[in-house]
């Protein structure tokens, strides 16, 4: 084979969508902040010294001496039966009703993301989200090209009358709302019970059915959220849970609840996807959970990311510049901040990098209409110490920038 | 929320990518043969003899004591570096220039089918394949509703004069071609490497790049298969490869490794699809193979292989009626069959099961125009032993059928 038979133009062709696939805004800048020195609060990654490495080598001995094969080989596409059991009774415990045939088993929570937009959204159609909301879930719908209706929010969540006003279902209308009730990711804010009541009530009426995203929910600090939005509209509600921050995101596993005619289809997707969630994966998990473990091992991961988010809150109130806003999250991993008048997040990036600080610019969270003042930050991966003197580096920047006084109460 | 609320009608609407995706064929023909006192010769799983616990068991061990944050951890979409390298260097020991940097880590090699199609394939751009082809690729590419062109071929591949005449890229054009060059699912045949060189050829002329899918190279139990497509193209080509025929398929681990522009394509399709393959699986798959493992490994599983295929090769030539039609496969895990004019194996299925032996129709591995006389037979699963008694009720099912004459050589 001559290289000169080789034709000069490139015999590819890319599907439309890839115009819209873009690089994750988020890892490209987490690869810039990945220098010496510098104290990054832009990670969205669980610290790991939560990960229960004794527990696992004790499941991996168990399951690879008691059913080496079986987790070994090829196996259902829904996933390995007890563990969809296990799944369905912790949903039952949580209010929904979830039997264990409408439980499937993905490759962590974004697969689910990824094969409900496969399922549900037709080129043209529309999702409506939260205005910030996970990007994430932008970049799992976005292969299927649908165009993005932002929904006016408070510091409770989704306004009802926003969500009223939504176009129904069908054609180019919303196929569905992408809603992530529990300490969200950007913003860290948890829906308030009579804001779901509220906000489903309003959905119902709109014929707008709901994807609710949960990874958070385990990580609450102060009191348990609220139940489920699937526990108020079990029929017109597809849940997401996730393994990645309450045990171990490297072994990537999640699931997805849906109701029928969707739960169908996306096991078919699912198969046609990948085939299957790893066999092996699953019955570790399984081995390592089944006897109660999380109920011990949540309360020591909500100790340790309780001190971190008062170290930052502290530091916040201490630190920032007149003018700045935030929420004191109750859980989760994040804090959301709105900087003063005249800051740009994205365009400070690099002082505050320079400085030995870095966060993400919150207009990446953004499907329309970016608030340029906005940065997100995560409090669980720096240690209490390390995040008071990041947040005074955060601030002496801001400071700088707004020729804004010396904190009073500063050391 | 009373339920008098929640309207009638469901507030779900499907994609119309739904209305083609059904459950697999041979998945639900599977749960219908799974009976006691049913020999399968349906399957298309290894066997789990094959799987090397022990060495898995060490694997963990060392991953959970030497980097057990890592294994647990967030990970890169593009995958385990190491693991990339391990792919790079086996892939240029079979001629392919494939440096890590385009090498793409994927949740089996399913996975890159589909993130292939996600990237390459527009509704009604057309996909040509092999007549029969790997039912498995037609539904991860059926999602984004393409059209398929079937190319004619013989015993020895895809007619270079069919891929010549395939109209070129571009608009409703050809995308790619779809090839499954070594011990072919369903059919077991190799194409032999001036075959591949003609193939190569039409291709370039007609400006059609190509899709080469190498689950069972390793596996060949006579010599071993010529060069990959891609040795020959490499610009041209995007290749599949796979883990789980040779160490565990419950494990999950394939890769990609495409030219540019598509390899960066399918990371951010990656990203946005799962974020990243398991960091535990990667790990304790490249501690398991580093130092040569497979080397000592896949020569005892072609041992094994090698004797059943003898054992159905035998059994078929005594047993089969006159008219069959069949070729000893050198490699993989299927022999295809063609029943005598008359026979369709699709309705003879169910007295087949009741004679105690299953296998796969041929109809469903047909883009179009089935022939409804062909079936698919794994000889991996059952002892030699079993195989001889399977194919014999197989050729007791089928003379009974034809009214054929008791073989002359039965026992």
């Amino acid at each position: 084979m001559s290289s000169a038979s080789t034709p000069f133009t490139s015999p590819w062709h890319l599907a439309q969508r890839c115009q819209r696939m873009n690089p994750s805004a988020i890892r490209e800048i987490l690869k810039l902040t990945e220098q010496p020195g510098v104290y990054s609060l832009a990670g969205g990654l669980p610290s790991a010294e939560t990960f229960p490495v004794e527990a696992m080598q004790e499941a991996v001995n168990r399951v690879l001496a008691e059913s080496p094969r079986e987790a070994l080989q090829y196996a259902t596409s829904e996933g390995y039966a007890p563990l969809r059991e296990w799944v369905s009774a912790q949903m039952r415990a949580n209010g929904v009703d979830a039997p264990p045939e409408r439980v499937l088993i993905t490759n962590g929570s974004q697969q689910g993301l990824d094969l409900v937009g496969k399922v549900l959204l037709d080129a043209g159609s529309t999702v409506a989200v939260e205005a910030p909301t996970y990007l994430g879930a932008m970049q799992a719908f976005t292969p299927n090209e649908p165009v993005y209706a932002s929904v006016a929010g408070d510091a409770l969540g989704p306004l009802p009358e926003a969500v009223a006003a939504l176009q129904p279902r069908g054609g180019s209308g919303v196929r569905f709302m992408y809603v992530l009730p529990n300490f969200q990711n950007p913003t860290g804010r948890v829906i308030p019970a009579e804001r779901r009541d509220a906000l489903v009530e309003a959905a119902q009426r709109a014929g707008v059915p709901l994807l609710e995203d949960n990874p958070y929910g385990d990580l609450w600090y102060d009191e348990a959220p609220p139940a489920p939005l699937a526990a108020r509209w079990a029929e017109g509600t597809i849940y997401l849970g996730s393994f990645s921050k309450v045990l171990a995101p490297g072994l990537r596993l999640g699931y997805v609840i849906a109701p029928e005619p969707v739960h169908s289809k996306l096991v078919q997707a699912k198969q046609a996807a990948d085939l299957h969630t790893g066999s092996f994966a699953q019955r570790v998990v399984h081995q390592v959970i089944k006897d109660g473990f999380l109920d011990r091992h949540i309360p020591t991961i909500r100790d340790r990311y309780r001190t971190q988010r008062d170290a930052m809150v502290a530091a916040l109130r201490e630190q920032l510049p007149a003018g700045s806003e935030w929420q004191a999250p109750s859980g989760g991993m994040f804090v959301w901040v709105r900087l003063p008048a005249g800051c740009d997040a994205l365009a400070l990036l690099p002082r505050a990098v320079e400085a030995g600080v870095a966060y993400v610019p919150g207009s990446a969270f953004y499907a329309q209409a970016p608030d340029a003042r906005t940065l997100r930050l995560s409090f669980v991966t720096l240690t209490p110490a390390q995040i008071t003197d990041a947040i005074g580096r955060l601030g002496r920047v801001l400071r700088e920038h707004l020729g804004a006084p010396e904190p009073q109460t500063a050391p």
